[in-house]
């Protein structure tokens, strides 16, 4: 293996032959690093800092209140909603973006059980997200275990679970730790065949993976907007709603953003048509401007080329990680078959925590996960090729000289 | 009358004595703008403006994931809450910023729910400000009337109603329409005789308006941060839980960030110590950080001042409309007496909508309220006398010559 800091001729190939390269220049990344994290949170883009210094400077500082309509702030969760609808096969009037995943998952888990009023379980994988199972185990508290009951399985039980006792299963599609990836259409055709509401949550898919809500019968879906998306950090979350549940949606969380006229100021709340009913308050602006600026990086791309790309990055990480014996003590806990997981691979090591670290230090961004877990995120719009032979180059240092063990290193990368 | 358009000796000595006019150069206001809809929507601040900037670019673009702990992202919710607390007479440890002024009434009336667990009714005022009707509409469609019922009565009725079945009264300080105040000390103590606990929304009271929640032993509060605090379009609002019901709660909105340890990934919920509880998932980070920013502007201001200076420019504006009989067709819709109202001054004119259209074309910026109400905001950190003196003027030349009434007033004010 080649362990000098200029990339072989067959890398830099893939490079001068990535369809999807021109990309890279419409971010604005850091100098000697290697961002192997878009899937926690995307970078900067130079479309979301136009998109807020204008709904700073221009909008909120010159035009004040009257840009509610002058600039169609009004309008924003769904002008935002409209760009990530091509991203995940949904006709645009299915979504809008507002509050935040676990807000949404909220509101949907109590649709559902109002949709399916004789049935009390909300069903999901003991190893979900676990913000998404406080969520439920907060409607729990309030609702009562007679109304609203979260049963958690393993997910090989999960098929075994669907029974009319349940009123909804919530999922993600890719899990956080492992990157495994579930099928989304086969579990949502099994869960319909007992009359349950779907509801997929897509923060580790969208704007990564193909993805085909109406295509599969997707009953309901949420996501975030501040991992592939690069919609900043704190970014809004989408929430999808198949057009068919609209005339039975009854969304509790109700604010004024929601009601059918906001500025009628009547004091009995009508709920807005379509998706509308889903937003509560007046949405944080400025951050929505951030990601409906970072969302138009993806206007002339496909989406089954960043997934391909995704995959040929990660296929080449593994593979280099898995011919060299120096990662002999690396395992990866993510499955080998590329087509059944997301876009991030995660290793075991006994010494995760101080090799993050170390990789962090020479300017390779991953991130650990407890106990000892170490991701590494391929987001196929800034990532080179190049790029990822340089991180196993790295990772390779560090573990061959072991200097991880002292937290001592410093070098820092001089990546072009 | 004087209607040239040079403002009197007096009013321009009443600037040279104000102690807070330096305060205006914080602002960057539009030129030729006298805005007098900072009860809307706040203007922009030089600090603000470098916040989000820096937020953007160097704490974003640079250093990515590592700014949440470089750049204390993960502490900004109670950074910018603390700035809040000195502004309502609060020890800071009560306060969060997060989510909606919706969604945090929400978060309040079910914790008071649960915490009166044989009370059922949530008590309002009538005109109350909409959207928060609406917040306890969607919990009583959620958990049922005989879980949560609301009743709303005339304000001169809330007194009487205040009796055993009530958990929580829940009113907003400042009616946003009409500008009359509500006395909390009172209400407050009223409501406690009667075991109730109390919500007060102060939307259209902090940052201008002396509040002492910690003395008047106020149970609970939420407020915005994008109305007198001038945090920017959208900004999280806040919310005040005090101390000794710190033990008591069980906020059942629930995500990760109100979880005790957010990143041991624990699969069951553990609830934050203190404020933690209330924060739900990822706050927009970049809408933060433009509240947080413009909370500098009152950084060496007492509210005393802030509070008298708004009084004395609302009451020249009464006065002057007062003495003079162009105005005689404008109905005071606010109470004469300045101790009993917020910072704005509401006046009903059967013409209130193209009154209010013209104004805005000539650069005074108003707000108008269905169906005939006319919003003079008088936010005194950026607003002059000479503003006030102005604002009148032009008033005067648009009753006097009637141009309202074709729309086409186009003159733009010269404002220095």
């Amino acid at each position: 293996m080649n362990t000098s800091r200029e990339p072989p001729a067959q890398i830099k190939a893939l490079d001068r032959s990535d369809k999807l390269a021109a990309k890279r220049d419409e971010f604005l990344l850091p100098a000697n690093t290697i961002y192997l994290n878009g899937n926690s949170l995307g970078p900067l883009t130079r479309r979301a800092q136009q998109c807020v210094q204008e709904a700073v400077q221009l909008q909120w500082g010159e035009d004040l209140i009257a840009s509610w309509n002058k600039h169609a702030w009004i309008d924003l969760p769904f002008i935002a909603a409209e760009k990530i609808a091509k991203l995940i096969g949904a006709e645009p009037k299915q979504l809008v973006c507002c509050d935040s995943v676990s807000i949404n998952l909220l509101k949907l888990l109590a649709c559902c059980l109002q949709m399916q009023p004789s049935r009390q379980l909300v069903l999901s994988q003991t190893d979900n997200f676990p913000t998404d199972l406080y969520v439920a185990q907060g409607l729990e508290s309030l609702l009562g275990s007679a109304r609203c009951e979260l049963k958690t399985v393993a997910e090989d039980e999960l098929v075994g679970a669907l029974d009319e006792d349940v009123a909804a299963l919530f999922l993600s599609d890719v899990n956080f730790r492992s990157s495994d990836r579930h099928d989304i259409e086969r579990l949502t055709a099994q869960a319909k065949e007992k009359g349950i509401l779907v509801i997929w949550d897509l923060s580790h898919s969208a704007g990564v993976l193909p993805l085909h809500l109406d295509a599969w019968n997707v009953d309901f879906a949420v996501g975030c907007g501040y991992k592939y998306l690069n919609g900043g950090p704190g970014a809004p979350a989408f929430i999808y709603a198949n057009e068919k549940h609209h005339a039975a949606l009854t969304q509790p969380i109700q604010g004024w953003m929601g009601h059918i006229e906001p500025f009628a100021f009547d004091p009995a709340y009508r709920r807005g048509l379509g998706m509308a009913q889903f937003l509560v308050g007046t949405g944080p602006i400025l951050s929505l401007s951030a990601l409906n600026g970072a969302l138009d990086t993806f206007a002339a791309v496909a989406i089954c080329d960043v997934h391909s790309k995704t995959l040929a990055l990660s296929e080449l990480f593994r593979g280099l990680m898995s011919q060299d014996e120096y990662f002999s003590s690396f395992k990866l806990e993510s499955r080998s078959d590329s087509a059944r997981r997301g876009a991030h691979l995660a290793y075991s090591h006994e010494q995760a925590y101080s090799i993050c670290r170390a990789l962090n230090e020479t300017g390779v961004v991953v991130d650990f996960r407890s106990p000892d877990i170490i991701r590494f995120g391929f987001s196929p719009l800034f990532l080179r090729y190049e790029d990822v032979w340089l991180a196993v180059q790295a990772l390779r240092e560090i573990v061959s000289e072991k200097t991880y063990l002292a937290h001592r290193f410093s070098r820092k990368l001089k990546v072009t």
